[in-house]
This record gives C-alpha cells, sequence and structure tokens, in this order.
C-alpha cells in the first residue's frame, strides 16, 4: 500500500463510487507516471483516503473505481497553528515544505516591526500552496496545510487558536515544553523575523495571553527556529 | 556584549594576553566590518570566550588586547554526534547548518545500501566545515562542530558513542524520546538516506546496541528528520 501514488482532489473528483481526474493530475498519471489500467492510486480530501483502481487513462482525463475507503493515518491529533514570518529569498518555502511533512495544520504568514520582507505576491502564495500540497503528498499526508491571509502583528493573535506561544530570544528561562498543556488538542507556535521581535511586541503577545518561551541558550535562525519548535510540539504532545 | 562579533580561533591566536589574526578574519575585520582601534570583538576556542580590544587593525594583521575571559554560556549540557548520509544536491549543507545552531557537537557523514550520493569531495569537505564555522558564529556557540571521516554503515557504529538511536520509517511503535534516558551526558542520532534504510542495515544496528526508533507517521524527508530529531533530543536532554 505505501508504494501507492497519492493526489489530494477536491469534492468534484468522486461521485457515486467513480473518480475522475483532468488537469494536471491527468497528465502526471498518464505522461509521468505512466501508470496503465488496472493500477492503483489514492485519493486523498479532508482526511480520508480512498483507493482507486484505474479503467481509464488519457492524458486530460483518468477515471478509475473506489476500491476502498479508508480514514488518513498519518493526522497528528493535534492542530498545530505555524505563524510564520516573511523571510528572505526562499528560506519561507524550506520551512513550509519542513513544517508540512512534520504536520501542522495551518501556516499563518505575518509581518512585524522588524520583517525585511513586507509582502507576500499572488504568484508567491501559490508557490507556498503547491509546496504544501506536494510535501503533503510526500509525507502521506490526509490534508494539506491551509495558508492563511497575510497579517500583521497586531491582527496575528486574532486569528491564532489557543495556547499560543511566542518563540523569544530575549526569554532565557522556561522552555518550550514547559508552556503547553499536555493534553492540548490545539495549539500555535510563532516565531520571529530575521531581525527578531521588539519589546513592544513581546507585550502585546503578553496581553494576549500567549506564552513567550525560549528555544534554547543559541542563537538560531528564524528558519530552524520554526522548524525545530513544530518539531518539539508534536513530539510532546503526539505521543 | 551580544552585539559584539565572534571569531573562531587556533590556539595560536591568544599568547601573554594578547592577541592576534590574519588571514580572512583580519581581513573581515578591516575590510568588511571595517572596525576601529577600541572596538571589542570575542575570539572562541574550545568553549572560551576571550573579549578582546583591538589596538591594531590592518587588512593582514589585526592585534588587540585580552580584557576579558569566560566560559562560552551557550553550550549544551549533551555531547550529541549527528550521523548524517550524504544528501544530495545542497540538502546536507542545509542540515550542516540547522543542527550546528541547534547544538551538535559532531556530524558523521557516511554512506549506506541505497545512498545515492557516495563521495565527498575535499572541496565539499571543505564547504561543509566553512558552514559549521559561520553556523557556530551566528549561533554564538563556544565550539564548532566536528565533522568525521566519511564511513560506510557497517564502519559507522564503531565510531558513535552509545546510547545510539536510528529513526526508521519501518519502525511504527517507539517514539525518539522514550528510547534516550533523561540523564544521558552523551548520544547519537543516525538518519537514513533518501532512499531508506534496509532491513539488513537494522539488523546490523540492533546488533550494535542500537534504538531503532519512529519520528512519528508521516514520512519525513532524510533532511527534515535529521533537524527534528536533534531538536528533539536537546530540548529532551537540555532542560
Amino acid at each position: 500500500m505505501s508504494a501507492l501514488h497519492r493526489f489530494f482532489v477536491g469534492s468534484e473528483a468522486v461521485a457515486a463510487g467513480r473518480a475522475r481526474l483532468g488537469g494536471d493530475q491527468a497528465r502526471q498519471i498518464a505522461d509521468v507516471l505512466r501508470l496503465s489500467v488496472g493500477d492503483h492510486v489514492v485519493l486523498v480530501r479532508d482526511g480520508q483516503e480512498m483507493e482507486v483502481r484505474l479503467d481509464a487513462i488519457g492524458p486530460s482525463s483518468v477515471q478509475g473505481v473506489v476500491v476502498e475507503r479508508r480514514a488518513a493515518r498519518s493526522e497528528p491529533r493535534i492542530r498545530l497553528t505555524l505563524a510564520l514570518p516573511l523571510l528572505r529569498g526562499d528560506r519561507s518555502e524550506e520551512v513550509i515544505e519542513a513544517v508540512t511533512q512534520l504536520g501542522v495544520s495551518r501556516i499563518v504568514p505575518f509581518t512585524s516591526e522588524r520583517s525585511v520582507v513586507r509582502e507576500l505576491s499572488p504568484a508567491k502564495r501559490a508557490r507556498w500552496e503547491r509546496i504544501a500540497r506536494e510535501s503533503a503528498e510526500t509525507a502521506r499526508r490526509g490534508m494539506v496545510p491551509d495558508i492563511g491571509p497575510l497579517v500583521t502583528w497586531n491582527e496575528l493573535f486574532d486569528v491564532l487558536e489557543l495556547p499560543v506561544v511566542v518563540a523569544w530570544e530575549g526569554e532565557k528561562e522556561r522552555p518550550l515544553r514547559k508552556a503547553i498543556p499536555l493534553n492540548s488538542l490545539v495549539a500555535s507556535v510563532v516565531i520571529g523575523p530575521e531581525g527578531g521581535l521588539s519589546e513592544d511586541e513581546i507585550a502585546v503577545a503578553t496581553e494576549q495571553e500567549a506564552h513567550v518561551v525560549s528555544l534554547g541558550p543559541r542563537n538560531l535562525r528564524s528558519e530552524t527556529a520554526a522548524v525545530a519548535a513544530v518539531a518539539q510540539i508534536l513530539a510532546i504532545l503526539e505521543t
């Protein structure tokens, strides 16, 4: 089973036990993967996997019959949101790839006082969404993380579910693992931009019930901090 | 203090309370950072920091007087080795950058049955060493991780200190955090290459007392697995 190719699909792709794919997915099955009639693929939607036996393959339309439905077993029981500052170059994309594999449910891009990059163009957002979908497929997840609208620091805490932890280099004592209740089914983690978060911004966060935490005494780049924090939180809450 | 520039130095750089830098470091201080007589820098060696007030600056030689010595406070108390397969493209370099920030003491490159990349050229090793040194400077560490000789899977366990954990996608139950004794001061973690580790290789590892662990039900790329495992182990053992 584990070797079957997986595709995230919309609600229109499966009806009355039959599946139909078009566009890039049909082209990939027909021309890139060169699958044949009788081969199986897995379609994934909202945490459900549908195994499909292909019975008609063309470059613009691929069809098949659903032979099994099951819940995706790979989704974490916790719904974790990462609030990610816009980072320079392709560093945001590296983070999106890694944290999607690790299991985040949502990524909320934001700008803050010391952000260097301040705009998320439609082309860049489309690239982020493609990376999230492909990484979710590679990781064999049951859903693609949602990428939220770009917000400012002052708007950020309105869109994050509690408990919220903010990783800040100015916090020297409280480790991340002591700030999140072990029975949480929801959590949010905020990472600062390249230039760090200001004292004023930290004051806004704590007013909004966020816990400010340390990721340790070493100075981490934003992208390392994001991956390390997500890995730690999922390890704490999932096992 | 935290804004002072840091340089890792050899034993020849400081004698009788005076510091002398040449080569790239002198050029960087004189021409890139454009520091002046009276400015301070921090020289770091073997976990010790020496704060130096500069009193002579030229493009090929910079000198100064040591005004304070102290232990680097940023080193983890645990000595952690990462055994890292050679990865395609610059993915090994991304891992070296991140795990150096996180706090590994040693990186051991290896090849195994399904390794795609099988050689570590002298030029590539030199680049890895530069990345480790620069990342250690950025992270404000007290030492630069050592990059060991390239070994094969059969040689690997002879050079790793116990306890050793091997992250393997075939292990479904035992989480990483339950495999490492909480009072360990030494540990090693092994990540598989792009193509994974074989059953035979896992048998070799368990014969050599390694604990085979799961990083969770999602399929992680090698580089994400390496960063996540190192972050988890340091979080478990440091706090």
